[in-house]
């Protein structure tokens, strides 16, 4: 669905961004349509920020990294802050390719939290982003910069609690594990995912066991019912 | 003790730092303390990297912000990462005064721990830095970047973690909490923390509970033998 999306979304920006002259604002987005996709842009936008957060994105440095002209990239984002949101939406999309999507094909309940588990940590050891996990790298640089990047960051982590939270309901629902708080054991295995990132970043020394111990705490919540 | 400790580490980095001219350094730096002293500045450099993170901190802004001429943070500091380093430990120092210390006046074990957790949760929600936690706003992006500053960072967060697993151990082996994995149970807390802190900075929607949350997660590790 992404490339679709992306693509009305790309004209979104400009057409808002815009004003004056629309027929060169078309061209120029048509020839860097040839060259370079907007979505090759904010995919590199993407590699920036998990290594250096999204504060370290700017127009310029992404025109310098890509070959390509400054006023091309202003034309398609207008401003950093529309960049910055256009790197969350496509790291979402990238992130629920990986883990939540191919999570689908697993039995509802605890089956497709182990799942979403496995593919998560294969996310994070093997990472799509050079910098590990996205949201790890700029969730806590964000959290004191109100601003419609904050909310699109926390959004993606809301949602991926509440998925975490739904399929723990479903489990319980189900008499597969015992009764507990979802919403407390959702916050919980989020919270050790973001860790164990960290840890794997690290050293081998520092990293060594992290997701042996992600896997012990998510069975803890995984126990059936005595 | 940090006080002592503060001086001869600034000594320490104008010597190691300074090179030509010890008299003119010397000078240098007696004026700047005549004004402002080198905590002053750290303690500001880790004001900034609370809110903007460590890769936020240089010497031409702290100059700027405090007033003092560029040439003299540079004669105190020398580079950057000597100033990252200098306001790594000051946190630390100050999240040992706010946190570590109070608790020693509570007995070992499963007290220890809440006072610890107690402390924490106010350092937390009325915060020393004006960004929150300094080690969640730098871990996560201090992650992929070797060397010095990310080693102390570090360090820092496996004295915390350690702590914490040596009281759970000691409360243990008191018979005064069921038998436990310590190292797991402080991974688990250090992160749920972590997460705690990034909640506090939001929204009152976002922070709402959390500290609850953070209580029962502790609590869970605290239950009594059966």
């Amino acid at each position: 669905m992404s490339e679709r999306k992306q693509r009305s979304d790309a004209d979104a920006v400009v057409h808002s961004g815009g004003g004056e002259g629309g027929d060169a604002v078309i061209s120029d987005q048509r020839l860097l349509r040839g060259a370079r996709s907007r979505r090759t842009i904010v995919r590199h936008a993407v590699d920036v920020a998990s290594l250096e957060g999204l504060g370290g994105l700017s127009l310029g440095r992404l025109a310098t990294d890509l070959g390509i002209s400054k006023s091309g990239v202003q034309t398609l984002f207008g401003t950093k802050e529309n960049l910055q949101a256009a790197a969350v939406e496509v790291a979402r999309d990238v992130f629920n390719d990986a883990v939540v999507h191919p999570a689908r094909t697993a039995p509802r309940g605890a089956a497709r939290v182990r799942v979403l588990i496995e593919r998560w940590v294969e996310y994070a050891e093997v990472p799509l982003f050079p910098g590990g996990c996205f949201w790890a790298a700029n969730l806590a640089d964000f959290d004191s910069r109100p601003g419609r990047v904050r909310d699109a960051l926390f959004q993606c982590q809301r949602d991926w609690r509440a998925l975490l939270a739904a399929e723990l309901r479903h489990a319980a629902d189900a008499g597969e594990i015992a009764e507990l708080d979802v919403e407390l054991a959702a916050f919980q295995i989020d919270a050790v995912l973001i860790a164990a990132n960290t840890a794997l970043r690290m050293s081998d020394e520092e990293a060594y066991g992290v997701v042996d111990k992600v896997r012990r705490v998510v069975e803890g919540f995984l126990v059936p019912p005595h």
